[in-house]
């Protein structure tokens, strides 16, 4: 057994298998923690326990949270008509960080893909048109990933709410702020060109 | 609140503070959790406990274990005159794993360091060469990093034993296994080609 005990070696497959991690980063964290002396494996542990057992998804937007309906949901002043809808919960987190949308979200919890037959029920569209609908919502902002199975989904959805009177947005592509041109793909460039504004 | 629960954000938090994770990849990995619905966390917590609760020194090397004495220094069959001196237990584990080194080790716990005002008595210098002596010791390897602290160190233990009858060896240096040139820094290159052998 070459890593002191068959703990610290099931520790060790179990965090490798985490995504970004491997055997190497897995036991240099785990080494890590050892040396700490316990204080800090056992909060984590604490924490672990209390975030598996107390996190679920909010039953109308799909958000991580800890009750039945998530903090943004049940905040009147996000009912402003704006709904967002995303992929994942990660992309949700990303846009509240930059404190820029005041509206209400919709995770989709992944994109349409034919390779991998996923189809608009899988992901909840017609329940996703529903709540618009229901909720009095004036704009849909598709913050999907410029990807294609991203751009194939909101298309999608654009089309299925082309007669709601909704009005249908999606993220502006461009230049990354800090962003250095050599380093962009050319599609990123040629969209920032075609969609260039006067300075 | 951007990130769920409180318990969510004090999860991340305390991720991304380990070695090689940041705010990102924290949060990648605990809503990678998350998703996977409260069995993998629960496990996760109950081994960082249970590691946390049993894992300390060994009292004789220095390896981590659940025991007062390692497996390696409590195993009769590898009191074989040898030992392997490393700056740390990552590097005893590597060199476990390559189930080369049949002796015993020792564990300094660092190197070295003007710098950083760590003396010979700080790494238990004096007691690894007592050890040598009275484990009736024939070779001390001494596996420690290429790099100047870790050379200065290897030279300081090397001139302690000088007169104890004890041959001190290194480790070779040369092309790592697999190893491309034009990828090693010109000191790799230049002890490969002053320690080339015939073939
Ligand atoms: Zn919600
Ligand atoms: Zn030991």
């Amino acid at each position: 057994m070459a890593e002191g005990s068959d703990d610290i070696q099931a520790l060790i497959a179990l965090m490798a298998r985490l995504p970004g991690l491997g055997p190497r980063s897995a036991r240099r964290i785990v080494l890590s923690l050892i040396r700490k002396r316990g204080g800090q494996m056992h909060q984590l542990a604490r924490l672990l326990d209390s975030v598996a057992t107390g996190s679920r998804e909010c039953l109308v937007c799909g958000n991580i949270t800890d009750r039945d309906e998530c903090a943004i949901c049940t905040d009147p002043a996000r009912a402003n008509g704006e709904i967002c809808v995303v992929e994942d919960v990660a992309d949700l987190w990303a846009l509240e960080r930059g404190h820029a949308f005041r509206g209400r979200y919709h995770v989709l919890g992944g994109t349409l893909s034919a390779l991998d037959e996923i189809g608009p029920d899988d992901l909840g569209i017609p329940a996703l048109i529903d709540r618009i609908r229901r909720e009095g919502v004036t704009e849909a902002i598709l913050a999907l990933n410029a990807t294609v199975d991203g751009q194939t989904t909101a298309h999608y959805i654009a089309d299925a709410l082309a007669d709601s009177g909704v009005t249908v947005t999606g993220l502006a592509q461009g230049v990354p702020i800090g962003g250095e041109l050599d380093y962009l793909d050319d599609g990123t460039i040629t969209a920032a060109l075609r969609a260039r504004r006067r300075l």
